[in-house]
């Protein structure tokens, strides 16, 4: 599989969360079947198009936003609320900005649209897409969350 | 609030849904208030580039997305698995392409990400924008959906 593309997106992940929010996540197994999806509780999906249509999302439990948000905002997010949602926004354009930027000087341009934030219990997520879809699960001590990407074929 | 970016999203859910799934929603009452979310059981979201940067989200009531896709694909679905997560997601390209085909004669030119397809029990989207947001909930014999359209300022 071309990882090209998708391994910005999950160093800059890494980079955005270990200087923006303090917290260093540990990446696992990448899983890649259509039918394990990853279960979360709060989510943000950004749309990709220019040298490649897709779409990165972010599924994290509710533990490990509300430390990330926490951490970001320095204060303690006691519940899942617009205040919380708008730092997930956030976070998500930082990332997925720091990713355009790493792919940009490799040659490769794209644009992202606005975040859009899920939150419910126990949610998951799927792509529909014809190319390379990778998924990511990461820990903190806070818990876990996944990196997904996805690209439709040139 | 300027609409005519956001108009022929409308147009295009009701257009598609009439002519390949033989439902013809009624609109209700549009929402602005951020506090207001709609809760939902299957949804499709879908980023927007271009002239605007934004993203589509259309949340369905169980029911609702069981009846389309049936209709869709000439069987009943019985519960929410890939066969139907891909029903979804074509039916979003099919409404997204239609109202940008629809803004590209009013000289308006929009790109658009994959469909991202979110399951799971009263879950609610929210946008991070600072433009023009519109939700405008449906009726259908089958149950509610609800459409959202959400725009950054340019």
């Amino acid at each position: 599989m071309d990882t090209s593309l998708i391994n910005p997106f999950l160093t800059a992940t890494i980079h955005v969360l270990a200087t923006m929010a303090r917290i260093k996540p540990v990446p696992g197994k990448p899983f890649l079947k259509k039918n394990m999806l990853a279960l979360g509780d709060v989510s943000a999906i950004i749309g990709i198009t220019g040298a490649a249509r897709g779409s990165m999302a972010l599924t994290f439990s509710e533990s490990t936003i509300k430390a990330i948000t926490g951490n970001l905002l320095g204060i303690e997010a006691t519940e899942i609320n617009d205040e919380l949602r708008d730092a997930v926004g956030e976070l998500t354009n930082m990332i997925c900005g720091d990713a355009r930027r790493r792919l940009s000087e490799a040659g490769i341009s794209l644009q992202a649209g606005i975040p859009t934030i899920v939150s419910g219990k126990n949610h998951s997520i799927s792509h529909i897409n014809n190319g390379p879809h990778l998924a990511i699960p990461f820990e903190t001590p806070h818990g876990g969350f996944v990196v997904e990407v996805a690209f439709n074929k040139k």
